[in-house]
């Protein structure tokens, strides 16, 4: 990237490409309407920063009323903890001696700074290990206990299970329970509402049974947290979660868009873009210098932003466009990426356009700060 | 990264996860029977770099026979010659005025230090936008015209059309044509060598076709550069192509893996594993800490290093086994990326481990010194 910081000010067509670029309005008209949403409900939103993973934009969500954020990483959480974001809970299983200490540290740190870290266990030998870390550290921790409420990944069967690590938790008291952690990843892409309504109802009932197992062995579940771009609205109209973990509504990638949308969410708009240029043209085709080393297919391939061409993958660095009219050498075509999560992951930088991409400014230049943060 | 360097001279075993690691045992051997191979044919060989994105990695193969390397981006052959790779060949059409000036600048300055840039073009308007930033700038720059062999993405058609390049390049004093680039991407992935075989006697018939129709104009073509991983030994065998621009061949990927090898082509052997750590383990399915964060998957899924898992995606940062025989919490997976190149570029360092996966020794961290660089 040479001398990126010349690019503010600057009209949005000096970007060169391919560059990862924020339509600012856009974004900040999603950030309103998420936390309208939530104010509007008394729900808690605590963003998930493993899409965007800049401390920038954490800090905007946090402003904006956001309790706090997720993320997957002990690094992640380090990245931002770094930054100024002080409220952070890892909603994710972590049971490597090594980085269970770095969470300690972080707990601890963030502690110091009137903050807090909270972790996610689904496993009497996880939770274990991650007390053995905590002992007198003098660090405390949130723990949530993670239920498989139909993704089928991490998370204890619901109901009973749950109940051994609350008690096993009660032993230690460097560790709070926090509640319950149930997330159904695979729901929010679920096209129709209906599916996604019977794939929500059928995770409530999860969640209950669970709560109610917890309840009658003598254990108080503080908050059940989860949710995500997808079905937020049905979990919140359930009253059983007090916390949402959306993240992608902040850019908005085409799988998400794909989604017949819920009259009870607010819509949201796409965000997030790939700036690309056509490099080479033929009389079947238009390639654009942007492959999948630029934006993620692990939820298919990007659209076209304001262009009849269709989009197939051209390999790591080139795309190829067909369409009726193909566009000339040297064009810019503006890609909406498949999911937004992996794509932000392979950029350094995220560019905030402001007055629309076409005709707009550079007025923001966003680090990636957790970008490769895996471990 | 906590203190990277303290891992130098330790076991594998203290890799925390996920991380990317060679096994340098392997990556050497493959490294010499590919330089071997070039020898005894007398081919030229220059190793794609865009796989490796690595300086240490590009002299290791220079060190060993290769004139140079190729790259994709202009970026990436910034980050590589600032390190001192100082031959390098961008094997890809490059349009934007703003980038022209900066390959410009770069052939000048390794031109300086002894090396020499090169580049690829596949249309009049590109070579005029080549010449106009080459103009009056004391750089020369190696031109290569692209032709489509038959992969559908950039390249002029076959035949005549060269001509017309190669007339405008004889105007610019700047521009040396260095000859044709035909790459047939698609052909490396064909699984039988029959199938491989028929797609590259059509590559070569292009190839001399285009090379009769320069000849006849009057213009010599000094070389023709190309092929891959998967199909090198034929591009060579057929005496047409004077250097071959395969990468793969250093960490062998599960993709290439699948093809049925070509005998009259060395065996190579995975060199390059995504160490994972089982997070989760249910009735059904232990999860990994490695998801598509970890390791690009638009060529297939990573298969499972020396046991009987199938490795399912669990999305950005898991990966769901199943088998009759689960790993226990904490065990360590070795997976084997479905494609080096989009792997390599979501890390920051490759760990080199001496000695075996298992039992050996953390000798080298290799920085991916060009990851990310898109532009």
């Amino acid at each position: 990237m040479h001398l990126l910081s010349d690019l503010l000010g600057r009209p949005a067509a000096a970007i060169d490409t391919p560059a990862l670029v924020i339509d600012l309005d856009a974004m900040e008209r999603n950030l309103e309407r998420m936390a309208a949403f939530a104010a509007q409900h008394g729900v808690m939103l605590r963003p998930h920063a493993k899409m965007h993973k800049s401390a920038t934009l954490a800090k905007l969500q946090m402003a904006r009323g956001a309790v706090g954020v997720c993320v997957q990483k002990t690094s992640e959480a380090e990245a931002l903890a770094a930054l100024g974001v002080n409220n952070i809970y890892i909603s994710n299983e972590v049971v490597s001696p090594f980085k269970l200490k770095r969470v300690v540290a972080l707990a601890r740190e963030l502690q110091a700074l009137g903050g807090q870290l909270a972790i996610a266990v689904d496993s009497l030998e996880g939770l274990r290990r991650l007390a053995q870390a905590a002992h007198g550290q003098h660090a405390a921790l949130r723990v949530f206990i993670e239920i498989d409420v139909g993704h089928g990944r991490c998370g204890l069967a619901p109901g009973a299970p749950a109940v051994a690590l609350a008690n096993e938790m009660a032993r230690h008291p460097a560790l709070q329970f926090g509640g319950l952690q149930a997330y159904h990843g695979r729901a929010q892409h679920l096209r129709t509402v209906a599916e996604r309504q019977a794939a929500i109802a059928q995770v409530i009932t999860h969640v209950q049974t669970t709560r109610a197992a917890l309840q009658a062995a003598g254990h108080a579940v503080p908050l059940v947290t989860g949710a995500g771009t997808g079905t937020f609205a049905l979990e919140t109209a359930s009253g059983v979660y007090g916390e949402l973990q959306a993240g992608s509504y902040l850019f908005m990638d085409r799988d998400y868009a794909d989604n017949e949308r819920d009259p009870a969410q607010p819509p949201f708009e796409h965000a997030l873009f790939v700036k690309s240029q056509v490099m080479s043209v033929c009389a079947s085709h238009a390639v654009v210098d942007a492959g999948h080393k630029s934006h993620a297919i692990d939820s298919g391939l990007p659209t076209v932003h304001g262009l009849a061409l269709d989009y197939a993958n051209g390999g790591d660095e080139h795309g190829i466009l067909r369409g009726a009219v193909l566009p000339a050498l040297g064009d810019t075509v503006w890609l909406i990426p498949g999911h937004c999560d992996p794509t932000v992951n392979l950029h350094e930088h995220l560019l905030g356009v402001r007055g629309g991409l076409e005709s707009g400014t550079v007025e923001q230049i966003i680090r990636v700060d957790a970008r490769g943060a895996l471990t």
